[in-house]
């Protein structure tokens, strides 16, 4: 009845025709039970606890998927709190019972949602290749002697292996990235502050990031949206306008030939041309942008002040437990005592120099589509080199948070044989969270490389992103505000576009308007009037623009919804009727620019 | 023929009169000469420097005041680069000659304005008292006894004693207001990253701001304009949308009794009542607010890890040459080697939670009024306490660059016998920079307290700062949308305000719009009709908000101008003519309340 990939349409597909959520439960406790990797997972819901867990939804909410996550199970990476469990960060020593859910976990229980468990990760997420915890290394979905990408290791491979529809992350560096390229699956990265983090263990405080695994883009903001919104005990949680990008035609920026780093992967390299030109086929504008600025910050988060942070998380367990905490992990926690507050500040200087850099490529592009990982490694390969080879797996994700950008990580097929999953990251403009998913979803379906563990498996229509509104708004403009017109300028200036230029329906009539400068014409819709249209253009401006524009339009103009020739109903210009008494009427010639003409050229 | 304090329209004037640059320059260099407080300046500007100065201003742009700063003289605190003078911060060992001028020198320069001279300032600006120097401490001008405020001492002083139109100042913890209050002159303090520190010696690089001392808000308005403006080799320049503020009606957040601190200085209180009373008169709503977020912000600056800051402003210098520092300023510099990156994150981390809880407390207001300094002392009494009557000093303005915000420090008369000046300074969010300076250039004349050492001076009508648009439009609404209506909430939705109930010009007409739900009338002109005009409602809403509004407009309908019955035409609902025939007209009832209580009684 259940497919291999939990996805959020086939389980809601199920409950409709009679799934309940106590057989969900039965056969997620024994997917786990079946599973071959036994790293997944820190503490497991005890089996009663999550039967009980599911009874009192349907007792709560008996109607299937009558709540947004109704009866959906997920996994909760083991540094964020579930009340009845214990938050371990993969250091036994540092366990602790929390009281209270985690905010966005309160919120996803609320939406009916069912944790089946904490999952294993690089011990206080410091990390991102999945090996450094005393539970061992989950790996890889597609071979065990691969790494499964960390830190948020066991909470992408639940998923990938059909274990739970989703699962919580952390993100820092890459957390929610790597490891969503490397399982086959889609890894949400919202924009700092736009998920609260009370609750959850800091591993960089001022730059963590609650993420979602998913099969699909989807799914993925469907459990994004129920995660998001402010929370004011959390210092860092933002109150903010989402940010928009054009509908269509947008401009990615791929990385040059000077910054390209794949450490010798050329078969990753490949799957990251492929994937630039599913984007261009895909109608984007591909666009080389120096990366130089975005990696130098990214070096920052490893190799500077940044890492006081990891410090300042657990200082005083460290202080006094210093032996408990993995050795590759304590090394880099124990180097954050070289750094000063003087330090800190220099470090915030010079990200802020190459924050200001990272506009002039940002004035070039809309959004940024980069190797999510460029490469990846055994599990015996990392634990030789474990700092360095990590290191290679943040080139093109360290950056992200340090400039508070919205990433969503999609899978970008396989490797030579159809051996390993790579995937690509697309990066856009703080709070463009909900503005990238379109596309980043139609770069994936475009992938056809399945979800997880299943490379057949489609992805439902249901979870489709749509193209969103873009938050502009289409006006009409029939006379002076035409292209090279006198007014034209208050459309181009505040950065209105043109669409198209067309007709509107039959039953417009057009009348030079008396004493007005510059010239205008009026146009006057008459039911039954039959004529051919007039020819109009449409262009589009942001709210704020056409709210100003029509502040300033003078009577007897005004903005009321035309009718095209192709029946669509936009706002555009129309004229109170009395005005007209006795105005030349112009209809017959077609429009404004061609009377204008006729006038010129001495015929009128 | 020139006053005592050179505001910039007496200078104008002047100029357009007939003086000359030459004269000016001239006239200043007698006052200089004149002056009796020698801790002033740190350099002159040679006197033939100054003369070709002007020479090559007249060479340049021979028309008097065509530029926006033509030939008016200003002074600099010696902080700030200007090409060909010394650099010293008030550290002779530290003094170094810079071959560019600072952005903002710059241009000033570029709008004609000629530099007079490097003022005397607080070691390194590390002060708010004006005593930290080795060259003196330059006093108040209205009692040598008394302490000038602080660091950007000289610059005030220069400005109230009528030596220069205006100065710059730095402003990190306060340095560029309390000076302001205790020498009776404006002080404003853009909001940081509005104005570029490109070529200014750091005091804490990422809350530093230039600021401008100037007789009138209007003037520093002026000043501050030609500063302003993003340049990428600012680390924390910023490119932003001004905020807004309402127009009217303005809620201005004071103190309540339970954080008045005022050092056992009465008139220094009753001052700031005053203040308060003369913004209840001016229209404010007056709100006590809660000030302890703010305060513990405040206490970070100095007492927390931004400290450091100031010694990785300074650090190469400070290695080597501890002993040529000031030994209070060096007690501060050297405090910072105590804390570590972790204490300068955890620093991050309580003024990010202090942040959030503040914005409770701007959800009661527009603006926050304080006292620029709640008391002053004598240079004595300052040198016997140096730390802790400092910190005295900058109780009420520590938190400003911290959380971002605009500010603007205006006189607010004098203590018991007319002796010293006391001041108040308006806060606004961030970018309110312009929003905000209409209401406190009212708010200093209407304290009538003259203009720095001249008490009787009367500030010019023309530096007058008018109202400004506040950048909401209005909108008249005449069915569904009135108060109580079922359309209402898209109104009060996005933030709209009821501005007031009124009715339209006489030639309107109104009919019962046929087969629309929820029920709408349409209102049409009809030139020559005479009525009594209809019952209408005037809206205010933010340009985004309209612009959304008018897109979901439905045909017949849309947004037109329309007279009201005091004449102004302002947006509003109008129907197009086609789509009353036949209708139902209910003009004389007056309106569309009218119409659904005659029909709810069953009278129609």
């Amino acid at each position: 009845m259940l497919p291999v990939f939990l996805d959020l349409t086939s389980l809601r597909q199920a409950y409709d025709v009679g799934l309940s959520p106590l057989d969900l439960v039965e056969e997620v406790l024994a997917r786990i039970e079946a599973s071959d990797d036994p790293a997944i997972f820190i503490t497991k819901t005890p089996a009663d606890d999550l039967r009980r867990a599911a009874r009192d939804l349907m007792a709560r909410s008996p109607q299937p998927n009558s709540l947004p996550l109704w009866g959906v199970p997920f996994a909760v990476k083991d540094n964020i709190d579930v009340a009845g469990l214990p938050t371990t960060a993969a250091c036994p020593a540092f366990a602790y019972h929390p009281e209270k859910d985690a905010t966005v976990i309160a919120r996803l229980k609320a939406a009916g949602a069912l944790v089946i468990g904490k999952t294993n990760l690089d011990q206080f997420a410091t990390g991102l290749n999945g090996t450094r915890s005393p539970h061992g290394a989950p790996c890889s979905v597609f071979d065990t002697a691969y790494v499964s990408g960390g830190s948020s290791s066991g909470s992408a491979v639940a998923v990938a292996s059909g274990l739970a529809s989703f699962a919580l992350g952390t993100d820092t560096a890459g957390s929610g990235r790597v490891p969503a390229a490397f399982n086959n699956i889609v890894g949400i990265k919202p924009t700092p502050g736009l998920v609260p983090n009370v609750g959850v263990v800091p591993a960089c405080r001022s730059v963590d990031v609650v993420t979602v695994f998913t099969g699909t883009v989807g799914d993925g903001v469907s459990v994004r949206k129920v995660m998001e919104g402010y929370d004011a005990t959390d210092p860092f949680s933002k109150k903010a306008k989402a940010a928009y990008l054009p509908a269509t035609g947008l401009r990615i920026g791929v990385l040059s030939n000077t910054e390209r780093e794949f450490y010798g992967n050329a078969a990753y390299e490949a799957l990251y041309d492929a994937a630039i030109e599913r984007a261009r086929t895909l109608g984007a504008h591909i666009v080389e942008f120096d990366y130089a600025p975005f990696r130098q910050a990214a070096e920052l988060l490893y190799n500077g002040p940044w890492v006081a942070e990891r410090l300042a998380a657990v200082k005083d367990f460290f202080t006094t437990n210093a032996t408990d905490v993995d050795p590759t992990v304590r090394t880099i926690i124990a180097g954050a005592t070289a750094y000063t507050a003087v330090d800190a500040f220099e470090g915030l200087y010079k990200l802020e120099a190459l924050r200001q850099q990272t506009f002039e490529e940002w004035a070039k592009v809309d959004l940024l589509m980069l190797p999510t990982s460029p490469t990846t490694y055994t599990v015996d390969t990392m634990l030789a080199d474990p700092i360095a080879k990590n290191g290679h797996f943040g080139r093109y994700t360290n950056f992200a948070n340090l400039f508070g950008y919205a990433a969503i990580a999609v899978p970008a097929g396989f490797d030579v044989d159809n051996h390993l999953p790579a995937g690509v990251t697309l990066f856009g403009p703080s709070f463009s969270d909900d503005a990238l998913a379109p596309f980043a979803d139609a770069l994936h379906r475009a992938a056809a490389a399945g979800m997880g563990k299943d490379k057949q498996a489609v992805l439902p229509e249901a979870s489709r992103v749509l193209e969103q509104d873009d938050g502009n708004v289409t006006i009409m403009v029939v006379g002076a505000h035409l292209s090279g017109m006198p007014l034209n300028h208050e459309l181009t200036g505040p950065g209105g576009r043109l669409i198209k230029t067309c007709r509107t329906a039959g039953d417009y009539r057009l009348f030079v308007l008396p004493n007005t400068t510059p010239p205008k014409p009026a146009l006057i819709r008459e039911p039954g009037f039959s004529g051919n249209g007039l020819e109009v253009e449409v262009w589009q401006v942001s709210p704020d623009a056409f709210g100003r524009f029509v502040q300033n339009i003078p009577a007897p103009l005004g903005i009321g919804k035309v009718t095209l020739d192709d029946g669509s109903k936009i706002s555009g210009f129309l004229c109170e009727t009395h005005a007209v008494d006795g105005a030349h009427e112009i209809t017959a010639l077609g429009g404004w620019r061609a009377y204008l003409s006729e006038l010129k050229r001495g015929a009128l």
